[in-house]
């Protein structure tokens, strides 16, 4: 069966994140339901490369589709955009080999995660970057996002995923995770062989709490000995988590 | 009495403009209500430099206001800032002298007009830019805002105001006309010493109007001419302006 690859891009805002669930709309809905309209009634899934929560946002989610039909590669980008929402856009669609599998396939991901740093939330973003009008020590910050780079166990860094089960192997590699600051913005660059459930917002949580001097350096280093997600910062909220990029191999 | 000043900035898209009206929700009424509240019931009139239409947004939109009280400016800021939604912030506070006024003082203003010019909407600034996928000729551009700048009669940008009449005065000085581009993006920056209703709207809709090749450079200098608000195109789309700054003497 033809196998197609997307690259979505949504603001999360009005969504009950990526997943289909019983109750609220989700992205992949919205999506299937597009696909079904232009392929005249087939029931097309679309897997994406992973879960993203509600007010979660993407610029470059990738997602896969099999179908039936020979599809119109020229017209599929712009017949779907014409029916999904303006908040959900696919920014780029082409065929793939039928191997291809937009989660399994996958060899790595980049999260963004943006702070709005000024005392006075800027409007403009309030649905786009956490707002944290407290002081912050950035220096301590950036020797701290050093702790979490390279191999590591990031059992206390993830929550228990929807199935109510911590991964399986918990092991991580981070290959990069950079801090961005301006006098009024700060954003962390995540890019990683794959993330855990809710990974990136726990490290942010955490990297904000040494920045107010809650905790120390050392700190960190005991959270991750204690392999106990009890142990680290609470997450930070959605809205500033933005998956920017699903990396794969490029024989796919 | 004592006068103050405000520098706002406000997300337009859920508003009906900044000025107060008998049906839909104005900015200028939610801070009347949150000075009221710390004034302790004190009817305070706000006023700003001009009416923003809705949609229309802000980064520093001034507005003044004039008190029985002595207010403390400390605690302005975060007190109104508590009281009003998230989409309207205050920016600054200060004390004026008394015969400040944000409308009649004022000596010019800025306005930033934004595009998105790629084929796929932006989810990010669907509520703050203009997507515009059409090919658009950036060099004729370039060419026509030139004929914008300087002293004009602007009658033929101008529609008629609320109270159904022009304004006396059509005569305005635009010091700048900027076009920035990428690949993606187009701005116009305007400054200029007033700009008539709906000015900006217009000549940035008469600008997209030259880029489509639809109308020529020697068309902008017969619309000029004609005085007549119909020759000109129509006017651009609410969400893509801002009111950037409004600029007063330095000894107020």
């Amino acid at each position: 069966m033809p196998c197609y690859k997307l690259i979505v891009a949504y603001d999360g805002t009005r969504y009950n994140g990526w997943q289909i669930q019983p109750n609220g709309i989700s992205i992949q809905q919205h999506i299937e339901d597009a696909l079904s309209i232009i392929s005249k009634n087939e029931k097309i899934r679309v897997i994406g490369s992973g879960r993203t929560d509600a007010g979660v946002h993407a610029k470059g989610q990738t997602a896969h589709f099999k179908t039936l039909q020979e599809i119109d590669l020229s017209k599929l980008l712009y017949s779907l955009n014409g029916i999904l929402p303006q908040d959900i856009r696919i920014r780029a669609a082409e065929k793939v080999l039928d191997n291809f599998h937009s989660q399994y396939s996958a060899i790595g991901k980049e999260y963004h995660y943006h702070l709005h740093i000024h005392s006075v939330i800027d409007p403009f973003n309030r649905l786009y970057k956490w707002h944290f009008p407290h002081p912050l020590n950035l220096h301590l910050i950036e020797k701290g996002t050093k702790l979490f780079i390279g191999t590591h166990d990031f059992t206390s860094f993830a929550n228990e995923g929807h199935a109510g089960a911590a991964a399986k192997n918990p092991v991580r590699t981070l290959y990069r995770l950079d801090c961005i600051h301006t006098e009024e913005d700060m954003r962390f660059e995540f890019e990683g062989n794959g993330f855990l459930y809710k990974m990136v917002r726990n490290i942010v949580g955490t990297l904000i709490e040494l920045g107010k001097q809650k905790i120390t350096l050392d700190h960190i280093e005991k959270i991750f000995a204690a392999k106990d997600r009890r142990f680290a910062a609470q997450a930070a909220p959605p809205q500033g988590l933005f998956l920017i990029k699903v990396n794969y191999p490029t024989q796919l």
